[in-house]
């Protein structure tokens, strides 16, 4: 077999044998088949794309490419959550201990983030003490203690993923269908969990502005789980304006913390709700999802959420009564018109973030955890001239670039005479 | 300028810009692009394509990453000629003499050939002491002397093309007409002519199978010539039999003389005549291509290309007298059947010579300058069973190998009934 005939084929059209996929990873991950013909072999999959049977076949064997996490001597089932990620996004935060409290196992690995703000390692590490590199053992023991371990992704997890990621980044053709499902997926099998509920977002602060474009990458990671063993839901949800009010890892660790506690934003609580109903439902401790539902509102609003949050934390090493950190300057940024907020622009205000230190800009580029942007005013919202918009929250080092972030900031706002028909924050939900 | 942007802009199907061009042609030849991103970008183009636009500046470029011949000196007009290839094709043997003959001048830079035979600089190898490797000084004085030289390519021309043929051709990207082009017409913009003469072959034994898409890459090679201020004009020729009756380096050199001594094939000899007639043209020693061919036909009856071709021999310190070399063995393979030949399978034709050490099999493969294949009968002979098809000449090196090529030879002749009508040897000429 050679490397020339695979390319020659995806470049025709045809679809690639599982021997084929077999010796291209295999002599990717071991250096016998060089980077340009990889990539080529990219470029010609963006263009003709691959088969679910394909898909599957390929995320398997990047799973196996490295460590595997195996709950086989675990009671129970292990539910895991992935968000394709937004603009203030903190739901793993609030959905895995509120699933816990509920009875479901949440043994989760999580990533760091590239862009807007921080992964969930990093907004976790706002929390002062808390451990995210923990060892198999721990992790593994923890979840059959309490329930519930979160942690970062060892180095040797899906070692064929982050070349092959590496190099895409590297010839625009990270956005594919079938390589980002398979990117995706190998990360969650290898992570070992039982079952996967997938939270996909569409819109300007999602990776995917279309929702047909999420319900494609949705539908795809869906049928990959379910081919290969482990029951997958996928539930879309809009992502125009940002989740909640916080976009900033320490703010977002805060209302995550409110929202435990029952007093969170409306949106942000509902679509905690929508997830942890559906993680519940996968882990059996529903007959439905909107028992799962009902189930999650009323631990909610009993405090057993927040216990179990409390829990973890204390596990974990993390030191809550500590504080979260806190910037040194706040700036508020007023409307310079009266009305109601037709629009916030969720992608400018995931900018403003990163302009203000709360992203990294490069791979191993630094994190400011406390600072970001707290949102004053929503979506339908009435607005007076001068009243503020939002709070930014920065560091001495990020004074200058302040200035820019605020003017990003005024102009991710539409203000407008009416109220506006705001799309629902769930569109669908997929299971096959 | 970003690479990965330059990628993005021709897989999103934009045409580039000059300056984008300069950025991946500079940064690819110098090092500071990677040939993962260059990889990617050629199959994005091989989807894409490129516009008549971007492939003449892409020309450009490439002709400029290296040394190129000036004949600013020369006092006349050379006049280049290229053939795409094709089994059986010595033409250049014969033209460039006949129209050296004629006072056109002919200052031409050849390649070893990879495949069924060799080149035009390994074909001339064959004949005894002759030098391909001669200085830029003496190339240029032999042309201004007596009106021809041919040499081989030097290291350095065109190194953007042979960097980028080595990756193309590892990844899949060679079947690219602007990137078949631009590396053509590249090599010929470098090597200095002022005016270009293309043989484009179509048919079983030429690198484009289809008449059509021959036309598509003869047109934009024609347009980068044109537009890039050299006068160009293609030939599209047949090549679904071999072109004359050798194939192999000095059985070919031999026929080629034959021809040029005025009884050679009638297919080779009226192509050449054809081939000639265009480059007198070009080279203003006629009012027009069909009085050139005319002028082309009489210098072949009266002598004068042979003894054109006997003076280039000398200057270049080949020994005529001496003989070619000899194949050890020959095998005769005869007809299984009565009838006459309809057909012969050029591409075929080429496996067989290969398997009999004629042609390079790897890029710094050896060759075997007597061996090949003889041709007994063509298209519309009339054959009776036992009666001679070929002769396979060949060394003792390949003895195994001859009872295979006597197989496929013998399958390469198609034996039916009656006549068959034989497509036109020359389809098309092109000017603009």
């Amino acid at each position: 077999m050679r490397m020339y005939d695979i390319i020659a084929r995806k470049r025709d059209g045809f679809a690639h044998t599982r021997e084929e996929l077999e010796f291209l990873i295999h002599g990717f991950v071991n250096g016998t088949i060089g980077e340009e013909q990889v990539a080529a072999w990219l470029m010609a999959v963006y263009f003709q794309g691959m088969t679910g049977e394909e898909t599957a076949v390929l995320t398997s064997l990047m799973e196996h490419s490295g460590d595997q996490i195996d709950f086989g001597s675990i009671d129970g089932i292990v539910v895991d959550k992935h968000s394709t990620g937004g603009v203030g996004d903190k739901t793993t935060l609030v959905v895995a201990p509120l699933v816990a409290a509920a009875g479901v196992l949440v043994g989760k690995l999580s990533g760091r983030g590239l862009g807007f703000t921080g992964g969930t390692i990093d907004k976790l590490e706002a929390i002062n003490g808390f451990q995210t590199a923990i060892s198999a053992q721990q992790f593994l023991q923890q979840v059959q203690q309490i329930g519930i371990a979160l942690a970062g992704q060892t180095a040797n997890l899906v070692p064929a993923d982050k070349k092959l990621y590496a190099l895409r980044d590297l010839t625009a053709t990270v956005e594919s269908i079938p390589l980002i499902a398979s990117s995706i997926m190998s990360k969650k099998l290898a992570s070992g969990a039982h079952k996967i509920l997938l939270d996909v977002k569409f819109g300007s602060g999602a990776f995917m502005q279309q929702p047909e474009q999420a319900e494609l990458l949705a539908r795809t990671m869906v049928q990959i789980g379910n081919s290969l063993g482990r029951q997958t839901v996928a539930v879309l949800s809009s992502m125009e304006e940002p989740l909640g009010y916080a976009v900033g890892n320490s703010l977002e660790v805060q209302e995550a913390m409110d929202t435990l506690q029952g007093h969170g934003p409306a949106d942000l609580t509902e679509l905690c709700l929508t997830l942890s109903g559906q993680m519940i439902f996968l882990g059996q401790k529903a007959a439905t999802a909107e028992q799962g539902y009902q189930m999650a509102a009323a631990l909610l609003e009993q405090g057993a959420a927040w216990q179990k949050f409390e829990q973890l934390v204390n596990a974990q090493g993390g030191n809550l009564p500590q504080g979260l950190p806190q910037a040194q300057y706040q700036l508020a940024v007023c409307a310079s018109q009266s009305g109601v907020v037709s629009g916030i622009d969720a992608k400018a205000i995931g900018h403003c973030s990163m302009l203000l230190g709360a992203g990294r800009e490069s791979k191993h580029g630094a994190i400011d955890l406390s600072a970001g942007v707290l949102l004053r005013k929503k979506t339908n919202d009435t607005v007076k001239a001068g009243e503020q918009l939002a709070i930014l929250h920065y560091n001495a080092a990020y004074q200058q670039r302040a200035q820019e972030a605020a003017l990003v900031l005024q102009q991710a706002y539409q203000i407008d005479n009416g109220p506006v028909q705001q799309s629902p924050l769930v569109w669908k939900i997929l299971c096959d």
